[in-house]
């Protein structure tokens, strides 16, 4: 994966934003953070890995909760700072319970919530939540 | 639009990530960043605007080119700090000519190219390129 590194420009804290894209419904997902360490670890295992900057460590995504992202198809942008990763989610990407973490939408001067609730997070999670970010 | 403010989270330099998608087909175009004022222009002319980070200026998307894209719906994630942009992109969103800029796969350990130039960047931009970020 040497064309990989040489492609993927990591900001001054080792970061790349990543984008999470269901692949067959197009749906985004969520944006979260990766560190070359993450990449290598969703690229082996085949199980989407991102970085929590609230936590400062790996983010096996649905560790926790079971929602877990199979990879697809992992894509880097023209100029190597943003990565698109394309997945397969169990259940719903949000720690809110819904689907998308895109929720909410600037309708006429309002803040509207688009997407219901699927899953009450205290189902997921119980008392230990994964990192939103 | 106060409940969009008091949900978007600027990052320490004023900036937020934008994930510009096609609003009916679901290709992730391109992803930029949005000041408050961009947001602000964005949401009043109905044409997508960003923060050029290597210009320090408001990147009015398609400027130059004529590589426009038409808002159709904004977003916000549970957390405030990404936006989803819905947009009719006109032509292509990639400095280079593609649709999209992620047109780089990681596969079989390689990083493959698996998307064409549509148009010649050179009749898009003549030799004053827009900011690729």
């Amino acid at each position: 994966m040497d064309a990989l590194w040489q492609a993927v420009r990591f900001d001054k804290d080792g970061l790349v934003p990543a984008i999470a894209q269901q692949h067959d419904t197009g749906e985004v997902l969520m944006m979260a953070w990766m560190t070359r360490e993450a990449i290598e670890e969703t690229l082996k295992t085949g199980q989407v890995c991102y970085w929590s900057r609230s936590r400062q460590a790996l983010w096996r995504k649905g560790e926790t909760s079971g929602q877990v992202q199979r990879l697809v198809d992992l894509r880097v942008d023209c100029d190597g700072d943003t990565l698109l990763v394309l997945v397969d989610q169990t259940g719903v990407a949000c720690h809110t319970g819904r689907r998308s973490c895109f929720y909410l939408a600037a309708r006429n001067g309002e803040l509207e919530t688009i997407a219901d609730v699927q899953t009450d997070p205290a189902t997921l999670y119980g008392e230990d939540p994964e990192p939103a970010e």
